[in-house]
């Protein structure tokens, strides 16, 4: 299923794209998409078993909101990608790189990406998200880790590079300013996503193909990450993890660099789980 | 006002501590002490003016929750104390260190804390948090800062040094395993503590002074910290950011280092803000 959420920031209601790609209302179904419904297996198929019952929405002049509410955390994979840890001149790292953005720096798939005051060194990064279903702590294998999964969307982890690296500290303080992670349009099921190794991942900026990547280039799977990460903190359905953007992205340029500014437009997509286009304006 | 919460894990309720020192049932005047509340002037009002006629509640047996819900962001700061800086070996930052915690490592001042699987290297950290009341976004000036705190709690920030310095990536290893975030008992609000710069801050190892500190210390005070985290993100009511730990953590003493293990008991209190009391036991 592609599960979403649409309308006003901050009071979106839930809707799900069926499989024809026509919009249905699931207001009359379940209060929102997020960390609940996802560890609700009832629900999750009470949603199936209607879908194709559903009111039709209207899409035209609809805004798409993030496709999870209620957030818990966002955990995020630095260097996951070979090709990305070579532009950047870092060692491929021996185990993953964690770094977090709050919940509150997220925004819908197509709203406006705010360059920070202050800002000469904005940055572009495709991402595939991974949304958590079942709790997971302890988690033993890999393999295992892929079934605390619910789904899977676009994210796109926007990172201003002189505050992550050049002023003191963790990359915390460049990775979250607000409106720096657009997530979704759609929150795709893990069913529907047979092999998470093996999506392409594209992002242009202002129409310019720069980062064309896919996910069998990721150091640490998907599976791995989510066994990796439970090692050191609980995941809890409504999580999401970041999983690591591959090469081509402003940093890895040679000077001058083509940092984001505002009136660029960056758009990004993942096989499979959607499309998003932002325009960029001054904070 | 002295601002808690009381009952089981998840369900608790809001309580006032009034000035004598008595319990009292805030449950039918506010649904929750959260960043909804801390927003609102006249709910906040409306709490001072009933408070001496509220239910009494009895506190024996009553489990102490953490005092605030809904938790948007942790933000930390690493390395805020001139003693503390000293003992790492790390020079006085020129700018503050920031890294995070998620809201769901909170628990309650006096709940269990799980040493993590596999951790040798467990640490604690007395802190000062402070509570976020009104959103600041790029605030001009320290002072300014200070208008958008609503109040203060004490703050066991548990560090696992291997994870957190020797695993490779940032700090939010280390930072974010499950019940690594005390918090309270209360939340004393602003007005009860004119001088957050000048307030004693101590922690007990089973039963031995560890650290004896003052938050005369910080290199970067509250104001301060409140106005250039604001400058990389948006703090919102309901957002805490925990300000660092004066010196006398187990990583700053000669080898063999005292890290914690199960059957320790840690005990932690900042003055007027009150005091926690930890069983660390295994994960």
């Amino acid at each position: 299923m592609k599960l979403l959420r649409v309308g006003t920031a901050g009071a979106e209601t839930p809707a799900l794209l069926d499989a024809e790609g026509v919009l249905r209302d699931l207001s009359g179904v379940v209060p929102d998409i997020d960390g609940a419904l996802l560890a609700d297996d009832e629900a999750l198929a009470r949603i199936r078993a209607v879908a194709g019952q559903l009111p039709v929405l209207d899409a035209a002049g609809l805004r798409i909101g993030p496709p999870l509410g209620r957030i818990g955390k966002i955990v995020c994979i630095g260097l996951n990608y070979h090709d990305h840890a070579r532009e950047t001149g870092a060692e491929p790292p021996a185990e993953p790189v964690v770094f977090f953005k709050a919940p509150d720096t997220v925004v819908g798939p197509d709203d406006t990406v705010l360059v920070p005051r202050g800002s000469v060194k904005t940055d572009w990064e495709v991402e595939l998200a991974v949304v958590i279903g079942r709790t997971a702590r302890y988690v033993e294998s890999a393999e295992a880790a892929l079934g605390h999964v619910a789904g899977y969307a676009v994210a796109h982890d926007v990172s201003e590079r002189e505050f992550q690296i050049e002023r003191g500290g963790t990359w915390d303080k460049g990775k979250n300013c607000e409106t720096f992670n657009p997530l979704g349009p759609w929150l795709v099921t893990a069913d529907e996503v047979p092999d998470p190794q093996n999506l392409s991942l594209k992002l242009w900026v202002n129409g310019e193909l720069k980062q064309d990547g896919t996910t069998a280039e990721q150091i640490f799977p998907v599976g791995e990450v989510v066994r990796y990460v439970s090692q050191f903190m609980t995941l809890y359905p409504g999580d999401v993890i970041n999983t690591g953007t591959p090469a081509g992205v402003a940093l890895g340029q040679p000077e001058p660099k083509p940092f984001l500014r505002a009136g660029d437009v960056v758009e990004l997509e993942i096989e499979g789980l959607g499309r998003q286009r932002q325009e960029f304006k001054d904070a």
